[in-house]
């Protein structure tokens, strides 16, 4: 019998039973009635599909019990709440790219509700569902920065010379950009919040490629306007940022209420850093899950070990889970914290 | 007219009489000259001819001057000296990858001479070269680590899936490898500095996706036992690890010469921590050269700031410069040094 708890709230809260679990891209390809059910649709069909959604979502509750439900989704879903027609290729494709001042005109007024309305009926879903009474319901969305990389490289890039060469070039023009990202990003998330979301993650996948200083100048400002009203609606909210280590005085400047670390963030050394106030989440390499069964315990279970003498911890991977991850390795890992 | 001076290898004794500068991939697409070279080979025939090697090799120092020639190749091509066959589709291709030990078998005896004689006669023709008299001549490979990722996975890999589960799952087997390939990496730079290298670039492109332990564990000793020879055979050596400003304290404890920072390492932060005895090379984010160029001089020139007050210090990119970089972004770049 599942508790009655929200154990990843009350760990953020410093007052949980034991630590809690959830993985990051938990639903997904790793999962064979995962690639069953993708065989009926594409990848935006499914996230667009409330009943798919809902049952992706609910795959690997049913076969690992973690404590968290996150909604099947994709980070870059908000910009359609704008206007900005997503497609996948099979990494995420924008076919008309914003790349200057000018293109902000093509933004349209945000309208979660009627644009994205699929993303709140999983959520509201999930919320009234049986099988995830108890668990903590986590919403999500790609952060400002992740967001404009999409939206003005108009695909998956790895130099980003189109959001760098407009960052560099009209830093006034680009801030605009982000502040009208962080109002898009704000509507959702408390969009999710009505909808059943007890909590949100916020995935900054690329701010990791900026120095601190470009971090401090581009990113900062519309993820503290983020933060703040996420604060004043009692949202808890988990800031994520890959491969950004560099970054986190920064990061903590910000005052998440949870600080979701990447793997190369050594815990015993970042946790000296982050203060008790700010809950700490992660960070096994999600590589590890290829190893043996008995490594995957063995370094869990150091985490669990720091996690439980520091508080305030959620077990998580360092970044989402890969897709061809042994499933008795997925569950190992879980199980660890379950019996923990 | 050319100083006669070696400012590179000057600055890393810490008696140079003004900061020395070269750009990571100063050589390559940015350049038309280069493009047109281009259309007569392919990339792999291009690194393969010597003339037309030392041709790219000589086309930016004819643009910009700066103080050290680094011969055109790829980090990959010391693997064709242990007989895995290299190939470019348009990214590096290993049509048999290691993926075991018994994989082993297939790697045969290290013989530079014989099987990359180009490599060797790019850099005595370029040391033997007029236009390069007073000038630093730069050898490089990959590191053992790098050079690991792409001789299993086959190509270049976004998880590192195989490299990953080999790691964890056979960890004695992997350090094998790993031992391998410092001989290679060693017998390499040797016959490099033979040839007429002043010094050389590790490049670790991958290594910064790890952890500090996995660093530690599976990294430094094939590295630590590279330095050690170059030590040896007073070969200077500069480390450079992407994304690794996590594993900071493992690079100082590895005592390379230099240390080449990505732009993620602040100069300001990192300056603090690293020993006098070991020279900084770096940091500008090479996108920053998609700005505008009062933007590349101004932060040039606080890179310029930071290093006169160092000593050993030598201006670079964090990163190679990226294909699209506008000509005169670079030469501002290395104006900037020239007139320091």
């Amino acid at each position: 019998m599942a508790s009655s708890h929200k154990l990843i709230l009350e760990a953020m809260e410093g007052r949980a039973s034991r630590v809690p679990v959830w993985l990051m891209r938990q639903a997904g390809r790793h999962l064979p009635e995962y690639l069953a059910l993708k065989q009926k649709y594409t990848f935006l069909e499914l996230c667009k599909t409330t009943e798919a959604a809902v049952e992706a979502s609910l795959q690997p509750i049913r076969r690992y019990n973690m404590d968290g439900v996150i909604c099947f989704s994709d980070i870059l879903v908000p910009l359609e709440a704008m206007g900005l027609e997503l497609d996948f290729n099979p990494g995420p494709v924008f076919a008309h790219p914003l790349r200057s001042f000018k293109d902000l005109d093509r933004i349209q007024d945000i309208d979660v509700k009627a644009r994205v309305p699929h993303i709140l009926e999983i959520l509201s879903t999930l919320k009234a569902h049986p099988e995830t009474q108890g668990k903590t319901i986590l919403g999500f969305t790609g952060a400002p920065y992740t967001l404009a990389s999409y939206a003005i490289e108009g695909k998956t890039s790895k130099d980003f010379e189109h959001v760098k060469a407009w960052m560099y070039r009209d830093k006034s023009g680009f801030l605009k950009l982000m502040d009208r990202l962080a109002d898009l990003v704000i509507a959702y998330i408390l969009e999710q919040k009505k909808a059943g979301a007890d909590a949100v993650q916020l995935f900054d996948t690329w701010a990791g490629h900026l120095s601190r200083e470009d971090y401090r100048d581009f990113v900062c400002p519309s993820t503290e306007k983020i933060i703040a009203v996420a604060k004043e609606n009692q949202l808890p909210l988990i800031l994520y940022c890959n491969g950004g280590s560099h970054l986190m005085p920064e990061m903590l400047s910000l005052k998440p209420d949870c600080l979701s670390l990447d793997w190369r963030m050594s815990l015993e050394d970042y946790c000296l850093k982050i203060p008790d106030s700010i809950a700490i989440q992660g960070n096994l390499d999600p590589s590890c899950l290829y190893g043996s069964k008995e490594l995957v315990i063995q370094r869990t279970l150091k985490l669990l070990d720091f996690g439980k003498k520091r508080g305030r911890y959620i077990l998580n991977l360092g970044h989402g889970l890969l897709p061809n991850t042994p499933i008795e390795n997925v569950k190992a890992f879980v199980d660890c914290a379950l019996k923990s």
